[in-house]
């Protein structure tokens, strides 16, 4: 009987000493507790993934180079499987190391470098050709990492190789749906191939990324025979019998909505502790968007980490402040009430003389939303607590938010959630226990920075807006092919304008949690300037 | 005789149509005026680079072909090479064609892919493994684009396909001294090969690249016999007599500083004229960081076109004021005085209950600078005028800036020049015209957000900040390295934990004009959320 523990883990990128002791601990907890051969941790898993442009530093791949040979020297009989960046002569790759009595007695170099959506690889590494295989009690194990088994041929490369096991390690980020694609990809080919595949990916939060665990082993028919936790740590083992799973035991994949607000909660807690924040303050509006934020970060964090402020102006309906306020006392949390007229008249003052016989306009509304961000901003500063910006996808799309305004803050939580997608995830928290007041999602959607504003008074409704927005900007559709899905052409004209030149504001976005198969950011690299015109 | 016109063209990054009919002017000018054989465009030109991921849109990579086919059929008479995205079966390529009477006669791969520094070719493309050469007048040409020559082989290869003559499509983005390595490469290659190259740059400003033209021809044994004018458009023309260019003219190269400086107003002209704004505005502290600013601003657009806002507090010595004032005056552009004192008094006021019992500390002097933020975003609102931000490279690195304060704005022209340039360029604009007053560049540099404060309070001064952050940021030297280099480690640590902890700020910044070998933004890629420490 051969065992294999999954060490599931969440490690900080960059801190090189931290992960090291963590791989170690978990090294001696799968030999002395679960009594494994093997065990196996993620794609890079003495850096973190991804590294970025930390990979350029010679001190930081010499730091990872020793904390390996660290690693095997600290924890001997057991084999330790783990991901390093390796530099070989002058070149660089994204490579696994077999540890084994205080040796690197294998290593492997990844084939298959992703170079797309949050991916750049080519950047730094240079790809592997060969196949690596190791034997432990009879079982020849072959090695691939991550994007190696979204192409055809390297496992049966394996194979030839004279693998009767595969184990892979990864970083793979979440998106919705994400779990089922890939699931599906590594079952067909260990039935394709007919061999078994231990698939063990990182967890946590990493900027906009989130790895959402969610371990598997796949037997050689395809079948997904064990499944660790989505979004938690988990450190599992598994026995096979002449290279056959015999655990049965799978965890129960979450629903849609269920993982999109896991991942927005992992998110928020790992940006705010792995940045060693002592809590977090948000602006509460008593719309939706500021609603489920604040949702998030107590069940992220614990109400005694999350403080809100309420910021009322002329324009601020009663019902806003009343429902900010339920859902504060709701949610145990403390909050202030901070009118802004004080600094919105200071402000009109100072400019009356520059903007004397002027139309009023959006400035005006903008001034107003500053004046919150100043304040905001002012109140993270003393604490030193995290600003939160509360903002979603659909508003950052089209540029329906106001730059150093209700933009300012260091996270953006729900930055890639679609204003329809806000709604879902209100009515989902509120079936765990109600949090949200109806009326915070049956009202119509306001800023509140003119009399009687309502969002669609200036964009197409959200029914119309979400669907072009996703074709637009997901899926790269043209206005025609949009038109050819049942929408209105004023319609898509005035949604993929206002995308396209809002390109400038959400440069300046703090960083958010990617949710979709095409986030804003990293994800999604447009020019700011540019005479591209999707609309026709 | 062979004649070969270079056409040096600034071209709008995803405006097809435009390029189409700029291309397309030019052709018939290079044809009927020149009495060119040829007509050689810069790389991509039907797209402007990089266009980034417009390129995964399928309309825009129809759309460009489409135009490559009205250029061939509008301009017959002359063979016109140009650059295209080329999309064959499900790959796309960086390629050029060469258009005869209304075909494509030839088209060519990019066989070398740069996915380094600013560049992620590798992002879209796939690589080319051909040669392409075509025959005009008896004469062979091989063409080949950009990085291709930045490689060894490729012009050997050429030549074995029996080419007599090299032509180069290039975007080759400018920072200090490039122009000397790349004429070197191009030289050595020449004189290695022994054949004549035809060297096309783009020129012009997109987002933070600046293509700095420098068009030049090269002789087989490896010498420049033409070079265009750097920073410029320009269209010439050079006659080949049996592949030997006869021409003798060479623009003379720029010194250090000036090529700095012309960068720096290219750069400002073309984001505020590409993105359609009126004009710049600027917030004038009577500093030396403003008044760089200014100056550049000033020959980039004319001083009609800008406008600047002196805002004072209790903080700011007379001195500082009647500087702004002289510097607006010089420069004879329009100026508005608004103290801040009003804005600050009244968030002050509105803080005080919950600020009861702090602490003085950097919170106070944000509240200044974001006031300032406010009124310039106000007034920036309200006429349509780009916001330039003023501040420099070595504060954007220690994070010395206020994020929503005086790092405000669309633009941040100086972003890429450390302070100790910043004087030297000064001095420099200084000796063309006099208009930055000499107690500007001589006294200490001040924030002025709290009494008496000078930035050596707490950064190490200039002098020794400036070479470590070089070192740092530039070139990933480690602390220890940077002391062996002289430096003491309190300044080097005290530099470098600042760098690894601004990370948040730099994301939020606006783009701003790359002129060193790495500037912040997509040439230096790190993680905000790092556990990575620099400092020893």
């Amino acid at each position: 009987m051969l065992k294999i523990a999954l060490a599931q883990i969440n490690l900080l990128v960059g801190a090189i000493d931290a992960n090291q002791n963590k791989i170690i601990e978990i090294a001696q907890y799968a030999r002395d507790k679960l009594a494994a051969d093997i065990v196996v941790f993620p794609e890079l898993s003495i850096t973190g993934y991804p590294p970025e442009d930390l990979l350029f530093r010679a001190d930081f791949i010499k730091k990872s180079k020793q904390a390996v040979l660290a690693i095997a020297e600290s924890v001997q009989g057991i084999d330790i499987i783990l991901g390093f960046p390796e530099q070989i002569e002058t070149y660089l790759y994204n490579s696994a190391a077999v540890l084994r009595n205080g040796k690197i007695i294998k290593h492997y170099q990844k084939n298959a470098l992703p170079n797309f959506g949050v991916f750049d690889e080519q950047r730094y590494f240079q790809a592997g050709d060969q196949s690596c295989v190791f034997a432990v009690k009879n079982t020849a194990i072959g090695i691939t990492i991550c994007e190696d088994i979204w192409k055809k041929g390297l496992i049966e490369k394996n194979k030839v190789a004279g693998a009767d096991l595969i184990v892979t390690l990864n970083a793979s980020p979440f998106h919705a749906g994400k779990i089922h694609q890939r699931e599906a990809i590594v079952c067909q080919q260990a039935k394709e191939t007919e061999i078994s595949l231990v698939y063990v990916n990182a967890v946590g939060g990493q900027d906009d990324l989130i790895f959402d665990g969610a371990s598997f082993v796949v037997n050689a028919k395809g079948n997904v025979v064990f499944r660790a936790e989505e979004f938690e740590e988990q450190v599992s083992v598994i026995s096979f019998d002449n290279q056959t799973p015999i655990q049965n035991s799978c965890a129960t994949l979450y629903s849609k909505l269920s993982s999109e607000y896991k991942a927005l909660v992992l998110g928020v807690r790992d940006y705010v502790h792995k940045n060693d924040f002592q809590g977090v303050l948000l602006g509460l509006s008593g719309g939706i968007d500021s609603a489920l934020v604040l949702a998030i970060a107590v069940d992220a964090l614990g109400a005694d980490h999350v403080e809100a402020v309420l910021m009322p102006s002329k324009y601020t309906q009663d019902m806003s402040n009343e429902d900010a306020i339920i859902e504060a006392e709701t949610l145990g949390i403390k909050h202030h009430i901070i009118a802004i007229d004080p600094a919105v008249t200071a402000f009109t003052g100072m400019l009356s003389d520059l903007f004397f016989n002027t139309e009023i306009d959006t400035t005006e509304e903008n001034i107003q939303a500053r004046c919150r961000g100043v304040l905001l901003m002012a109140m993270s500063n003393k604490q030193g607590k995290l600003l939160l910006t509360t903002g979603n996808k659909s508003e950052l799309s089209v540029g329906y938010a106001t730059l150093y305004g209700d933009m300012a803050g260091g996270f953006a939580p729900i930055k890639d959630v679609p204003k329809l997608l806000v709604y879902q995830l209100a009515k989902y928290r509120n079936t765990l226990s109600p949090v949200i007041p109806q009326r915070v999602i049956t009202r119509p959607p306001s800023a509140e920075l003119a009399p009687d504003q309502r969002d669609e008074d200036s964009l197409p409704a959200y029914s119309v807006l979400d669907p072009i927005l996703e074709m637009y900007v997901e899926q790269d559709k043209s206005a025609k092919e949009i038109q050819a899905a049942g929408f209105q052409l004023a319609d898509i004209n005035r949604a993929i304008s206002l995308v396209d030149k809002n390109e400038y504001k959400r440069r300046q976005a703090p960083p958010g949690i990617r949710i979709t198969p095409r986030a804003f950011g990293r994800d999604r690299r447009y020019p700011i300037t540019s005479g591209y015109k999707g609309s026709i």
